[in-house]
């Protein structure tokens, strides 16, 4: 074994630092486990298996801080998981009168199986309270800017005018989507129990009259849900985590797509609070936070890619699914923790240039209400001669690069027009103020 | 263009023929954008947007048959949607007087996504309906093998007993847990109506005093739910799509790895109903039903993952994003919808060998209950002694080819010790009938 | 079984109607499997173990119009694949004398992979020539725009001037990459011929003296490689496949994304040949190629990686990895013939707006060349000068408006400096142009 | 911040331990950065662009230990990445009078693209390295058992026999296959060198006559290929680094894979050498080595997608994309690593029951031959009397659990065959030793 260099975020801006990164690094699981481990022994007493004493020997000595995890990670290789020899240290440290009742009819798998539900269910609390902060701040953007009118874009285009806070309050819709959905799981989170294969056999080994009440005090000790089976292999909890999190993750991902684009210096109609600076550049202000959220998201979907495919988890306990699933949950936990703050900070520093956005609108020189125009000339002119005259007129719009309205204006037809109206992109925003409203209303 | 050479299933047994294959094939993708189409006409008649006749005229004309699906399939390359030839063929069969009525106010990305909305509503129904056929009959063997020992299996190794109940209830528990995330999908299903950029400003340049209102009607029509917001660049259901199919191919890919494991020649205690054959070797069944869910099982998470990662969709509608969500979507309906018809079909044809079973159970020589033993024997002969004793006789039952119970019968120590009862593996089963019972009860 | 309803490419407009869509459908792939039984058929007759007349019955009757690709897609769900049902209703074809003849000593897997490397060799054909006319066309470009100087970004932002010839050479160079890496691969790409478990024994239960022979024959006749060994399940030439493929749509794909952005409304800088249009948008100009492009960029890594994982084949044939090959790699092999038919026309089409790009130039009032600024101005004010003097002025540039150039000329101490050639970021484009012209050597 | 929890491997013993994870350890990419800036000052120092005494500094201060790696993780999220606060440092470790010659001309990107070559480059010798070990050890295995017939298993079942020596020299082959792969791609890693956005413009500003001149120097230094352009976006070196891996964790997986299977309790015909235990149940000895491999292989191809799809990089230097690198790339390195170094354990020390495979290849009551039988019985017997007589002696087997070879020798018309060469198992192995002695020829 080479001497193990620790990782401590040098790779990893994007989470690195935020509240999940020290809720999921190893000493984080480490507890986790020892947790699970003190519950299962309390849970044992509590139902007269164990002495009351063996489950305080237990819980003291179920302290992270007084084991040594680079020795666990070393010794994890040779059963291939780090449960058997921190078994042999608790045990160790409880001592030998109790020693026995540490792990008493568990399997390695019940442990961390629960641990990481402790972990995911520590790391979903922190990833939801940021949420909530970009929800909040996303909110007071969409109900600043419910009127502020800017080019809706399609395929790259202008299209047709929207405004800015319709397009923030769908950014706070998925995050709603993405808390529900994170609560939903959270809400669920199993204990694991069931040893060797599942059975809950050595409990009954044990003396156990009803191994069920094991697994129910053992789950209730540790505020997780009592499973209807064990689910050595019954993954459903794994792949609810990698549904809510891949989601939450491309939830945040289209924010960030979205300011990424408006931040372009050509178009720059938003700027993050405290852009990143170049050493070389000092012009520059680079949009950073929706950089390291846009890299979470392209990410994300793999990672749930891989633990969906460890469902296909053979036997009672599987040689290489379940493996498979331990670092990619772990990097998903964290990628969507630091993008959740990355996303309540850049939510809450974000700054709109609505000037920008009312100037952007004449870039097509008004082609950009053609779509109302064919619609309400259509009635005045007939429905051919409407089509013909708005052609013509927008291709002199763009070759003489006058405005649409200009050219309109000089059409006898139109004179009983109101075309001021008619033109006017930021009087074409249709439903957007309204549908603002209504979606401000969801909590 | 090089002429089309249409795809029929030669490459896909593991859906061709399938309720689901029919289901989500061009013309059903057809129909269900013409069915969009007429709805659209429809709510706006109702609204007193449109003539009644006009909606009878698109109504009559929006019949897949009448259209060339090829034709449109070439031209809607030019735009890159299906969408926009459509359109012209639906205007032009529905005639000069009402053909203005057709579209109106919507874009493309309106009837394509509402129809794989309605695609999707209508290949899911199947889909459960094969679910309920599989889990049904998974019932019926859980039941029937309630008590059927045999060995529990984790990292490729005889464990400890298990029955053939637990795992058929556990294959049935997740298949309940697709049915669940499947039917919660399926009821939250929403029609798509936005308009150009989503603000449904189009409606009211043709007059309508409230858009929101041709939502609800369209939505209502077409048995879908009203969104809250257009959701062109907000793809919650896409993902919520992907999410539930790829748990849904998972579900079944266990249950297929666990039959193709206890298929093998070596193992052979379940056999599928109707095996596959082989010209060549009259003696082979093959497991087929189980090979291709499993192959479903292994394509699911990365397709799932396309639609995670088109989240990620800028503006008003992207550019590449949502047109990388068509084929993957139904590649996914498909494969669920095959292998769900193959999982029914497994488990209502699988045949259990319960006396292979129970000779497995003597193949680690009676190691198998060492567990039971450890915990057991330890009261009697304190516990060094007898982790000291069992390991010493494991040792010699391998090598000298000799159960365990033999060894240990001939041990003085133990003669007031009910061995039959300690070392008869089927009398180590734990809590699997109870948990089988328990888990039996879900509905 | 329910009826089929063939998919003619309503929903595939990114690769419906390309050389590589007929290249790959279900009829191309079962003249590759008829082509196949043909030259085995011929290679044993070559080598005297079958009637020449066999060689010329099968020759004759392998022509995959003769057959119902519909029947065949539906007799191949029994043993999970197409190739059992072809033998039958070729042998019956083949008639009675030389019926037994047809696939003698051969396995399913033997025929279907061999079609498989047939189509693909067939394929990246077509791809490789499309890939020729973009790379051609992109290197006109480069040269024509080899001093055309545009802003270089970095994050969104612009960073320091580049040319777009040096931006075409990179997408030229990209496609070179693409271009060797599939050349390797089609050159390499091999017949597979090696009988039930791989080890040719039927062809010596048949008669032959050297089995090896046969392989060798059968790979001739068809223009593949003769393999080292049976590839079963040693995957090598299928995840050599997903790997240039995987490569070729990304390495499109980043063209795509250039353009994109490039032809984003606000910056304008290049326009698509024709871009794709809109019913209710008369002035909208999409950019259709590259958005198509986008999309198959973003489904192939997982179409890929589905590949790679399926190199995990258990035992001499597996139960499910290979089957889940067949779809994933046709979807590749279309998405990548698909895109590079429109990166050709791209490329050939496409719009430079020299104009444009010069004005954007000045977007940053003169920043964009502030790092030539602190490297040339230190040695002549001192470095700490220089850099005190550029952070303010670089402010009040911002902040009024004003071109960095004439707050510079403003400045006493700078009175002999040559401020035209410093502030001009048509002259600071390093060696772009250098670099052009050596990538431009490339062949 | 909160403080950081470095990650010392709990969760990965997969790789945890192994040669790879020091050599990608936070610690060496932060020497690996150094090693480039270092690089970077004496390249331009030998061609009279930097004071020698600048790149005596330079690499003096380059030492990783002298810095505070979590500090620097710490400050990297400011901008996105490590090599702005690294340069910092450096530059203040340097001291006053050669520190501006530090990062003279260069981008972070550059650092940290260089860095990841370095990186790979190193780990990648060491993967060789256990890759040649493994494959010399199969190379042993094969000719030892280049004539151990055993059953060659399809779709999970028994088809006809093959040799363990084959199936060996399959795995062996695939090794192979890796390192060629690797190989190529380790040979061609360039170093990384454009300055801001790729035009080597600041190096001019610097006073470089000939730029390109200073990015061969740079790359010599570093033992890195030079590139022909600066590959900010043109991510050729990645995507390949990704397929070799992606291609080298799944030719481990198929090795594991069939090591799984065959060490099944019920199949047993390998062990591997040294087993993970189990506390709980002594007689387990776990292919834990096999089991680690499979985990890896699952992940590896979702980690290579990753990088796929960042070659979709926009403009100069993209928002994500390359951020999304960084981590997948490192896990891929590791996973690579740690799978190649448990397979060197596993081949070394694999144990073949050749009786066990022998027993096993009368499982099938003789049938494992039938195809034998029905080629050389056609002649003898008339292919149809042949055929019907096989089909009724093949139910009779197995309906009475006898050999097929003593029911044909109640056959009267089948007294002049030799039955014992035709229905013995270990004689129908084809061309199995043969092909095992042409790939053993292969180095």
């Amino acid at each position: 074994m080479t001497p193990v260099d620790p990782d401590t975020g040098l790779l990893t801006p994007g989470w690195a630092g935020s509240p999940a990164a020290s809720a999921t690094g190893d000493t984080a699981y480490l507890q986790a486990m020892l947790d699970a481990e003190a519950a299962l022994t309390r849970a044992q007493a509590g139902l007269g298996l164990a002495p009351a004493e063996a489950a305080s020997a237990v819980a003291e000595a179920a302290d992270a801080d007084r084991f040594d995890v680079r020795s666990l990670a070393e010794r994890a290789r040779a059963g291939g998981n780090p449960v058997i020899p921190l078994v042999a240290d608790l045990t160790k440290a409880v001592g030998e009168e109790y020693g026995p009742y540490v792990h008493r009819g568990a399997t390695s798998q019940d442990i961390l199986d629960t641990a990481t539900m402790l972990v995911a269910a520590r790391t979903l609390d922190l990833v939801l309270a940021d949420l909530a902060r970009a929800e909040r701040a996303l909110a007071r953007l969409a109900a600043d800017h419910r009127d502020t009118p800017m080019p809706g874009r399609t395929l790259t285009q202008h299209a047709v005018p929207t405004t800015f806070g319709l397009k923030a309050v769908g950014w706070r819709s998925l995050i709603l989507d993405a808390r529900d959905r994170i609560e939903t799981v959270r809400a669920g989170l199993p204990a694991q129990l069931g040893g060797a294969a599942g059975t809950l056999a050595a409990f009954t080994a044990y003396g156990a009259q009803d191994p069920q009440a094991v697994v129910a005090a053992f789950a209730r000790e540790l505020g997780l849900k009592e499973p209807l089976l064990p689910w050595h292999t019954l993954r459903t909890p794994i792949a609810d985590l990698a549904g809510c999190l891949a989601f939450a993750a491309g939830a945040l991902g289209k924010a960030a797509a979205d300011v990424l684009t408006l931040a372009r210096t050509e178009i720059a109609e938003v700027t993050e609070g405290s852009g990143g600076g170049s050493s070389a550049m000092p012009h520059k202000a680079n949009p950073v936070r929706s950089t390291l959220i846009a890299a979470a998201a392209r990410r994300a979907p793999q990672l749930a890619a891989t633990l969906y495919g460890s469902l296909v988890a053979e036997d009672e306990r599987p040689a290489g699914a379940w493996h498979a699933e331990w670092e990619p949950l772990r990097d998903l936990l964290r990628l969507v923790g630091g993008a959740a703050r990355d996303a309540a900070e850049l939510a809450e520093g974000l700054r709109v240039d609505a000037a920008a956005m009312r100037e952007h609108l004449a870039l097509t020189h008004g082609l950009i209400v053609s779509e109302r125009l064919s619609a309400e000339l259509a009635p005045v002119l007939g429905r051919a001669r409407a089509k013909a005259l708005l052609t013509e007129l927008a291709k002199r719009a763009y070759s003489q690069g006058r405005p649409l309205a200009e050219l309109l204006a000089q059409e006898p037809e139109l004179k009983d027009v109101d075309l001021d109206e008619l033109t006017d992109p930021a009087r074409y925003t249709g439903s957007a103020g309204a549908l603002t409203d209504r979606a401000l209303e969801r909590r």
